[in-house]
């Protein structure tokens, strides 16, 4: 049996909560971030707030095992004088979708090893996927995460644009953000560029920025430009 | 019966080559580019070279009923002098990877209705996913595939460049990847932003921005402000 205290409520939490309640071997306790005075003692105890409170909040508790759930947190700001730990998991949590954890990267460090013993085995009872990762290793995975998850969405935003703009349906475009995103399991990224940047085919360039507005024009031309430059490394 | 002709042997014509040869009731034939002062006969003439070559190879037929499989191409642009259409499959092709024709969306044009018809019914026998799209509306389509797969892929690029610069695999990104793109099948992607960026969390972006180079820099800064520009508009 492990005992588990998970304090927060956003989805981050909330989605954990669900995971471990599946769990006949975890005995679990949520608590309100605001509500910090009465604590039950838990094996691990995991911090699920957001970045700008979680130093606060772990400066009030005394349980041994003290871990957050933050990408970009250093281990060594957490507040405790106890041990301290990380817990991160490397997906993208939406309020009402529920999460595969089968298919969601535990990103797990802690400042010794019974903690992160202890810690790979709690993932292991939701999940599969578990990674020893140091504090400098995550804020990589953090900042490479934004590229490939909130950039990358904001990609789909301006060919949704285009789309809504010219009244094509955005959902024919729908195969093919599925395979440019499962092309690269078998191909690095670099490899699988195709399009009309890698090939410099400029006579296709020109008439795409006719079709753009400015603020789309721009990031056109930029990433064309980065394409064409990683081109020239190769 | 429909009896077809491809003309040329990239990656499209080749794929075309392999979906078609698994139907009963086509009537195939395989024409290089370079060879074209033997073309049989056939309700239906593919045109599948670069787009470069399109009108000169056009010019040149002098069967029915002409498409070529361009994204980017006009129709009106065929120089065969006989009926025009075409026959755009909306999918990034790899040389040496089968492609599942059930997740490929064919866009399709003609002049003439009875020509639409026997282009639908060609789809048909090898994909299921079938659009009327125009010219100006296939433009359209190709610039916004080039944002949502060109332009992604680079993007991915940037975020594997990330993590081997650090020693940090970049496989613990897949899922998130994969999530990043499923996502918007359920949640339109302004909805579905979430990041430093959209939260205009300051601290995290400077931090970010600490361990990019200065080509990264350059990118990440210009999405950021995209991000934020598109939050105050909606």
């Amino acid at each position: 049996m492990i005992s588990v205290v998970i304090i927060g409520n956003g989805n981050v939490a909330t989605h954990l909560v669900t995971a471990f309640l599946k769990v006949d071997t975890i005995k679990l306790t949520q608590i309100n971030s605001r509500k910090l005075n009465n604590i039950p003692t838990a094996d691990v105890t995991i911090i699920a707030v957001s970045d700008d409170a979680i130093a606060e909040v772990s400066s009030k508790i005394k349980n041994s095992f003290v871990v957050h759930t933050s990408g970009s947190f250093p281990l060594e700001n957490l507040k405790n004088k106890t041990n301290k730990g990380v817990f991160y998991m490397l997906q993208t949590f939406s309020k009402d979708k529920p999460v595969n954890f089968n298919e969601v990267p535990f990103c797990l460090e802690a400042t010794n090893k019974t903690d992160y013993i202890l810690l790979e085995k709690l993932a292991n009872l939701i999940g599969k996927k578990i990674y020893n990762i140091n504090s400098e290793q995550r804020k990589t995975l953090h900042v490479a995460a934004v590229f490939v998850n909130n950039f990358t969405n904001h990609l789909y935003k301006i060919g949704n644009d285009i789309c809504k703009e010219n009244n094509v349906p955005f959902e024919i475009l729908q195969p093919l953000i599925d395979e440019t995103s499962q092309k690269i399991k078998t191909l690095s990224p670099d490899k699988a560029q195709t399009g009309p940047a890698i090939r410099n085919d400029k006579k296709t360039i020109k008439n795409h920025l006719d079709l753009l507005n400015n603020e789309q024009q721009k990031i056109y031309k930029m990433i064309t430009k980065s394409i064409r430059k990683s081109n020239k490394q190769a």
